[in-house]
């Protein structure tokens, strides 16, 4: 059997992730790379990444030439966070049989907003016999797939409880801005206010996906953003919050189920949160028999965790039937340790 | 569509408990029940249970009279621990072209024990349309399967532990009997030298099932027992440890990949084991990156756990392509909170 063939379409943090750790992969070749930004393309990935072993592997800013490299059997997608924003180039991708995993966090269960794109993206999967995943750490595992999977485990559930406390110190300035690390309250409630600040993408999806999978019927959703204000001056890498002025924002989210709200999401995102006596870790809850009472310390970091979720999920993209699928839909994601080719079926 | 129609084979704790979460399901009906204990065959389900609504399924020791009363879509075996014991069941039960789901530990993954079985299993259910999966709360989640869908957000894994440490008070005399709590440590020493002592069935198979997943090879499996001796007097409901003697036993286990151990397992279980100090929990840690450390306390309620993983693995298995699949061919479990029939493809 031939390696698995993957396009990458997106070279920055995510896409040149999922790119070193392909390279570091028995069975598997990255064959062909897209992306747009001046520093990057018609540069060899293995200069982009510093790693030797891929100096014929120019990055393209032509899709098309990338796409019809040889036979492609996956293309990872790591360029948008929406649906809307994903969705011609899916198309793209798919029509050229070719399967897609893409961290896009609306994919990660599309049908919780865009329901007609997912249908459309559905649709197009299928008659192109291949198969499009969305995934990542979160949306795609943390705060949704590891819920589910612990349920597993319960004859009744009553409530969950997600939540996910992380640093956003090892992220670069990008982050920094669009979670407003620094900015004072002011300026926080004018950006808020003009609908500026995204803060964590996700939240719809993780409740949908939950509540789907155990045969819950969200009536409601509701999300709110707030400030962390930050007592004591705190400095990373690439971001620095003065005492007053904002170390990140944290985000709750709900979803109503029979009138109530079953299902709670809480994701406070901060540099340097220990400053502040804030332990960073992902933890569930969830009441019912038996109770479940989980905790991973620290968190499951955010950058290489989505990057492994992606890769590690490939073999079971390219086995499923084809369709859009979700996390929910296909065996547990796993380490690909081995030769990637002994996990195609 | 009808209600999902279950078969039960095998009534103790178990089977009575999986009966029991069905009753208060929706969309599933369970129709017939076989075991052979004087004290059950002839009563309704609701009298041995003790619960209003089953009054008309009388409990039979005939299993060819419970296996053909109707279209039944599957049937829950929990009578044994060993595939061996398990197999001439399952083979009936498959040859009636009905799926089954078992609580025997071997067969979470038995081709890690029995290959040739496996493989004949297998054989059986596929010629037959039909599929079949081994469950439980450990092995086939909590040691293992959880373990596997861990990995799945890293790049790379260096070592894997799994720690189970449980209490046995909520447990009965049978249970008490076979971990030997309450004997002195000659006894115990004269039990294990004779093979009585059976301890936890199921570390092979985790560590089996891990290596699979991930594509590791083991080339040797090892597990020792010891005995908990405890320092103070132990009493719960079923047993009693006077100081001194067995409060319980600690099995060890290791899975060695490239001549190193590469999968360690760990499971004290006793009565009482807050009174030396020692907390209840299921502890997951994975070396490699990005680390992961994982806790869930107290440990999920073994006996609930069993019993809810069979029962909420149903329609996974009814949805299946036929053969013998394991947790890691299968989509992630969840709890089944709606009607039953809406989880069937």
């Amino acid at each position: 059997m031939e390696n698995v063939k993957i396009a990458i379409w997106g070279f920055g943090a995510m896409g040149a992730g999922m790119g070193k750790m392909l390279m570091n992969k028995d069975g598997v070749d990255v064959v062909s790379v897209c992306d747009l930004h001046p520093d990057r393309v018609g540069k060899s990935i293995s200069e982009v990444l510093g790693i030797k072993g891929l100096e014929n592997v120019i990055i393209s800013g032509d899709i098309e030439e990338v796409l019809n490299k040889g036979k492609i059997d996956l293309c990872l997608l790591a360029t948008d966070s929406f649906t809307k924003g994903a969705f011609s180039k899916m198309k793209l991708i798919l029509e050229k049989k070719i399967n897609v995993i893409t961290t896009a966090e609306e994919m990660a269960y599309p049908k919780a907003q865009e329901p007609k794109l997912a249908n459309e993206i559905n649709k197009i999967a299928k008659e192109n016999g291949v198969t499009v995943l969305g995934t990542g750490i979160n949306p795609g595992m943390i705060m949704d797939l590891l819920v589910v999977c612990l349920t597993g485990c319960m004859e009744t559930v009553e409530t969950i409880e997600a939540k996910r406390v992380n640093s956003l110190s090892p992220f670069g300035v990008t982050v920094m801005e669009e979670q407003g690390v620094g900015i004072t309250e002011e300026e926080y409630n004018k950006r808020q206010a003009a609908g500026e600040m995204a803060g964590h993408v996700g939240f719809s999806e993780s409740i949908n996906m939950i509540a789907d999978a155990v045969g819950w019927n969200v009536e409601k959703f509701e999300q709110q953003m707030k400030p962390i204000l930050t007592t004591v001056d705190r400095k990373s890498p690439y971001g620095f919050a003065k005492a007053g002025n904002l170390a990140g924002i944290n985000m709750t989210g709900q979803g109503y189920v029979d009138g109530e709200v079953k299902i709670n999401m809480i994701h406070p995102q901060q540099i340097e949160p220990e400053l502040e006596g804030t332990y960073t870790g992902d933890y569930i809850t969830i009441k019912g028999n038996p109770e479940i009472n989980m905790a991973i310390n620290p968190e499951v970091d955010g950058g290489i965790g989505t990057i492994a979720m992606c890769v590690n999920m490939i073999p079971h993209v390219i086995n499923a039937n084809p369709g859009l699928k979700t996390m929910i839909d296909l065996p547990v994601p796993r380490a690909i340790l081995g030769d990637m080719r002994n996990f195609i079926d």
